[in-house]
This record gives C-alpha cells, sequence and structure tokens, in this order.
C-alpha cells in the first residue's frame, strides 16, 4: 500500500491531471464506485449466509423501525442510526434505554453504506451486519431487550408471524433470524453520489473544485485508509502518528496503537459529530486533526478547505423508504419495562 | 342528545335491522363518514387560519419527524406519535427528554384522525393541532426546547431556508409556522375504515357481526359520547356515573367530576394502552370499564365483545408516507443538549 501510494503521490504531483487520467490516479488508489449495475451491486451487497430477497429486506424494514424491538418499547435501530439524517443520531455518544449514554462515549456510526465496511463496530469485533444487529438490540445502554423477550414480542403479532413464514423455509421466529432480516434491510442501504458517476467515467460528475480536492485527498495520503466501495471500512491503527487531540474523551486513550474502524468517507458532510468518541463537530477540524493524526501532516486551511470540497461529492443519493406500518401489538405481547 | 339517544335505542331495539335501515340509525345517532370526496374531505380538515398547501404538508411532514426539533436531537413528534404504531407510542405514559415520563402519567394520544378532535390535549386546553404542535416541543419533560433554540436550529439548514421561502409569502421562520406547519401535516392523518365505507352506503363492507356490534355500540349509549367524524373528540365529564377503577394512577382521581377529551376509537385496537392515564391494555377490559364508568351499565362478556368486534371495523387505511431524507445541519446548527 504504501509504495502504491508513493508512486501516486508522485504522478499526481508532476502534472496537471485530465479527467480521465484523475479517474485513473484514483482508481490505482484504490477508490472503486457503488456498482450502476444492479445485478453486480447485488452480488457485491448480498450475504452468501443470508441471501437478500425482497421479502426479507421488507421483513428486515419493518423491524429496523420496530420501536418493540427495545425493552422500553421505544428505541429502534432507526433511533440511533436514523436513515432521515445520515443514518446517524446527530448526538456526541449513543443515548439508549434510560437515557444511557454509551459507557464508552462511543458515536454511532453511519448505517448508510455499512455494508461496505469490512468490520462491523469501531473495534471491528463483528463480521457482518447480521451478526451486529444482534449487539444493540441487547446492549444494556441502547435497546436492552432479551433474546427471549425479543422473539416473544415479535411472535405475539399474527401478522409479523406470518410474514416470517414466508420469508423462512421453517415459520420459526428466532432472535438470529430478527437480526438476520435487519441485516438484509441494511445491506440495501447505499448511496451512490457524484462520486461514483466520476469513477465510473462522467467527466463532469463533479465540479474542477471537487476534482482538485480529490487531487489532494490522494496525494495527502488520506486514501490510504479511505479507500475501496466504502472509501473506509478496514482496521487501522489509531492514532498512528501523533496523538488524538481529544483522546480525554471517551475510551481510547491516545496512549498506545489501538486498532479502529475507518469510518466511511460516503455522506461525511451529514453525519457529525466526527471521530469514534463524536468530539469534533467541524468538518474541517476533522480534516485537520486526521492530517495529524494519522498523517503527521499539517494540512494547510487551503488543503482542509480542498479536501472537504471534495468530500462533498460523496453526499449520495438514498434509497427510497416507505415509512412501514408495523403489526399491531395483542393481549400477549410483552409488555414495555422503561424503569 | 340524551332524547335523542332514547329514542335510537328504541329504535334500535324493536326490530331486527337491515343493512340500510342500520346506517340510518347510525347516522342518526351522529356518526359521520370520513369523506370520500377529495374537495369535501379538503374542506373539513382544512384551517382557515393555516390553510393546507401540498408544500406546506410536506414542509410540515419533515418537521414532524425531525429529532432536532427537541433538545437533545433524539426526539421527534414521531417519537411519542408513531405513525408505524398506529400514531402512539405504546407506553403508558409519555416518555421524553432525559426519559423524564408525563409528569401527570397521561398517555399520548394518536395522531391519526386528531383532526377531527374539538378540542387538543387530554384537558382540551388547546384549539387545534397547530396550536398543540407549540406545546410537547417546548414541554421539559417532552422535546424540551425552547422557542428561540427551535427557530436557529431550523434556520441554520439552508434546505429548511429554502423550503421556508417556497411555502410562506415572508420567508422569516417562526416557531409558530415551524408549529404551523407540523399541524398542517397532521392535518392529512385520516385513516378511512371499513366503517366508512359502511356508513357511506356499501352494506358489505361490514360482516354481520360487526354490524350486530355497532347496533350493541348504539343501543348501550357508546355513541353519545363517540359519535361524530371522529368518533369521540368532544369534552365529556370523567367519570360521570361511577368512580374510574385506575383513579389511583396520574392525576385525574375520579373525586369529582374531570372534564376530559373523548379519544378517538378509530383505529383503536392499535392504540393500546388506553385512557388518558394508559392504566388498561386489554380492549375489553376498556369496554368493560367505559360501561361502568361513563353508562352505568354492566356490560356482559358478550356484549363487550360484540362491541369489540365492531371497533375491529374502524381500522383504517394509513396514508402512505415516505421517510423524509432532511435538511443537514451547519456548523452553526446549535448543538443538542442531552443533559
Amino acid at each position: 500500500m504504501k509504495t502504491t501510494l508513493t508512486l501516486t503521490i508522485l504522478a499526481a504531483s508532476a502534472i496537471t491531471l485530465s479527467a480521465d487520467t484523475l479517474i485513473q490516479v484514483a482508481t490505482n488508489a484504490g477508490l472503486k464506485a457503488i456498482p450502476t449495475d444492479h445485478a453486480a451491486l447485488m452480488k457485491l451487497i448480498d450475504n452468501p449466509k443470508n441471501h437478500l430477497t425482497p421479502e426479507k429486506i421488507e421483513l428486515g424494514k419493518k423491524l429496523y423501525f420496530d420501536t418493540r424491538l427495545s425493552k422500553s418499547n421505544l428505541i429502534s435501530c432507526n433511533t440511533c442510526h436514523n436513515l432521515a439524517i445520515g443514518g446517524v443520531d446527530g448526538v456526541s455518544a449513543a443515548i439508549g434505554h434510560h437515557w444511557t449514554a454509551n459507557p464508552h462515549h462511543l458515536n454511532s456510526p453511519t448505517v448508510y453504506n455499512a455494508v461496505f465496511m469490512s468490520k462491523q463496530f469501531w473495534d471491528g469485533r463483528s463480521p457482518d451486519l447480521e451478526d451486529q444487529a444482534q449487539g444493540p438490540m441487547q446492549a444494556a445502554p441502547e435497546m436492552a431487550i432479551t433474546q427471549k423477550m425479543a422473539v416473544e414480542r415479535i411472535s405475539s403479532m399474527p401478522a409479523y408471524v406470518a410474514e416470517f413464514k414466508k420469508v423462512y423455509k421453517d415459520g420459526n421466529i428466532t432472535f438470529k433470524k430478527i437480526a438476520d432480516s435487519i441485516g438484509a434491510f441494511e445491506r440495501t442501504l447505499v448511496t451512490p453520489s457524484p462520486f461514483d458517476k466520476f469513477l465510473n467515467g462522467d467527466e463532469k460528475a463533479l465540479t474542477d473544485a471537487q476534482k482538485k480536492g480529490l487531487k489532494v485527498f490522494i496525494d495527502k495520503g488520506c486514501v490510504s485508509c479511505h479507500t475501496g466501495v466504502g472509501i473506509g471500512g478496514s482496521m487501522q491503527p489509531f492514532p498512528a502518528v501523533k496523538p488524538y487531540k481529544y483522546a480525554n474523551i471517551g475510551d481510547f486513550k491516545g496512549d498506545k496503537n489501538s486498532m479502529v474502524k475507518v469510518p466511511t468517507l460516503r455522506n461525511i458532510t451529514q453525519t457529525a459529530p466526527y471521530f469514534h468518541n463524536g468530539a469534533v463537530w467541524s468538518l474541517s477540524e476533522a480534516i485537520k486533526i486526521m492530517g495529524e493524526t494519522q498523517l503527521g501532516q499539517d494540512l494547510t486551511n487551503e488543503e482542509v478547505k480542498s479536501i472537504k470540497t471534495f468530500l462533498t461529492s460523496l453526499t449520495g443519493k438514498k434509497p427510497t423508504i416507505n415509512y412501514p406500518i408495523l403489526p399491531t401489538v395483542t393481549e400477549t405481547t410483552p409488555k414495555p419495562v422503561t424503569k
């Protein structure tokens, strides 16, 4: 990676690049577009162990928005990963059951394009979205429900029972199937952007300022971590070069090289506050800090501004989602516990 | 009302009613259908002081779902009046900012068909939805935002500024205009049901059991309060005849005749728990209690069951709502306060 990067920097710096050369440089640097071809996209986002079907995605959407999957009846996946506001919650540390802040002061990462991350959670402890979805439902400071209560709640609603029967060969409702369905829906939350159009050959999809910013982004080495179709998503040491300015907030103390999942830069203008501990609200400040902490570079204000301009091209089109009408509780549905 | 009711009971009891006679009896008893004619519906739900326009409704929808209208960034109108689950929250007493329960232990009433209520809030202190919408945003145990912060938040997002300019002649964003827009959206949340079809002349829209239940509903006098197009919505003494069984929960102590807004019975099978204090989870129990408390009648199990069967015909078709993609915060947007 380092060698490729160095060569890329040399190549990009030496000449004023034409658009098609810049596409080549970006591609060589590892940046990839979300496929426009439906079959190619489906292949990329599918999980061989949990194949996508339209029925499973629809069921997963319902469960994603269903507050009855929390102990209190008040919190859904969408509470912290709100699809209306970039797939995040707009607060520094996630807040869940009984208004409890995340004990490690961790910020809710966006669910949009999370399918492109190599691992899930900031510490990468989960291999995929299906596995990840099991965590927050059960976590005491998040949705705080037991597997048993989740299954009992869903199983008590005839419309859900019928839908599970349609989606899964056996109608048996399990916690794993609930999470698998949610994971399937989340896999579809991809947001093609002007940058994807550009990578796919549409030279006019980026403004000149965005192209210039892309060049700075590549030249400075941001692309060494923020790469691939996720423009992020691998595990990397953090901080890599210099201490993290806000290491006093949350669990990553900055006194050693912790491995942290690189967040996607897709829709980054919509997902403040930034970093694993949500310590920074300004995208410009975030860019500057990353330059120092991860690349050992003191980016000029102009470079920061230019990179930020490129990042606006990563704001993508969100899938259209009909807000679901959920199955109705019955008298046997376990009651909410708000204490 | 009492005289009409007595006559209705006599008329309904004396003979086995044909469907068209039952429609007449129901109409005479004051039950009204949601108009099928678009112009008639618009006339019914419009507010002369806040005329509905498609642009205002769309803006109102965005604001209704916007969590940034709460102090914390975590609570929207939709949190307590969740359109996915009958326009309610599925908990006994509403829970808001910092997980504070409603201090009067009041249950969140459904927003669906709230436009048909003569007054808003359980105590009827608000004349319409535009006025009502101002309350929960500011209430400390709900969204807890100040008028100033609400206006600053919305004004800081260019996409909102543009949308307000399109909707209102002057582009000046005020707290009143925010609430007016939300109220406009809420006015559209009406849910035509099989019972409306029946009242409009489709005799087959109700099953025989539902027709029988409607007759019991009218005969027993439920219709004296649950009437009109809202099938509820007027202010009535509560308890009227006997003490309320759960008067120990919340502020209505049952030691005097308090005036309480009659909740709509539309979608009642979807809006548990019941009553102003959300004390009752079973619809059958709620029907039985109403018979005792309000009508002084000891309804038989069969009568309760029959009324409940009729009530299922009030479950209506919800409007299709595209989950909105909301304007993005900027660096000048006032930050959330979760404390």
